[in-house]
């Protein structure tokens, strides 16, 4: 079952972004691929992220992120931000300041820029739901899907062995 | 800022898919894009939803549905379920029956049997949080991917000039 229900999850279509966060000098990054729009007016985009992660700390105390377009080739930036326990790990790359002060990540194909709106429960992670303030588009590409990325984070492993 | 913003938002990555409600003899479906899992451990999806929709008062008093997960060539199917006002929306197809007793889409590459878990706020729509009781696969193909309907929902012309 655990396998079973870890392929018929990448039936569900998502792409892959950079979620960057910051509060005062403290920023850091992570990869994500549960974001989706959820509203249209206001604009707002849901990010279902895993609590017990630092960034979650940041983004809780901040209040603010930019999500970032990866394109299809930028695996291994994917990768990069998808690694736990990296000292520095916004160092690597080059980052423009959005209008809400967020970190924006100079070579993603997009960003939104986003503050917090609330909160919602999600079983083993937690779905922040965020205002865009701004966006823009940064450099051409196609985008990545999850599904181009091979499993990069383990995720087949983390499901229950039943439903 | 209507036109960029509607640009932009084509880049955060959606499939598409029919979500079909029942609530006792009385069902429904309808097509929708904004649909991502959103915790392992319990298998959790969430659909924002239009909450002006018929739909959404049968998911609401019946508590289950079914994601149906559409494949490439299945355009006709999505622009079916996303008419509003037909009568009798769900003649035109086949369903087999899920264990929660939600109808599933015979001709859909994959289907996942929900049961609502909880509800969240989300702008001009609502997140309907739901539990994962079961999955399966129906259908060879390729995913449809949201970018693929060309604006088939009118969606561009929804959002507000300013964000």
């Amino acid at each position: 079952m655990k396998k079973d229900i870890a392929e018929l999850c990448q039936f569900i279509t998502q792409g892959v972004y950079v979620v960057a966060v910051r509060d005062g000098e403290r920023r850091n990054a992570f990869t994500a691929a549960w974001v989706m729009q959820v509203s249209f007016d206001p604009v707002l985009i849901a990010i279902s992220i895993n609590p017990s992660h630092y960034s979650y700390q940041l983004l809780k105390a901040g209040g603010i992120c930019s999500v970032n377009v990866l394109a299809r080739q930028q695996l291994s930036l994917a990768k990069h931000f998808g690694t736990d326990g990296l000292k520095d790990k916004v160092a690597c790359c080059q980052w423009l300041e959005a209008v809400s002060g967020a970190p924006v990540l100079s070579e993603a194909m997009a960003y939104f820029d986003c503050e917090v709106s609330h909160y919602a429960d999600a079983g083993d992670h937690q779905l922040v739901i965020c205002r865009v303030l701004d966006a823009g588009r940064l450099n051409d590409g196609d985008v990545m899907l999850y599904t181009d990325t091979d499993n990069m984070d383990g995720s087949s492993e983390i499901y229950s062995d039943s439903l």
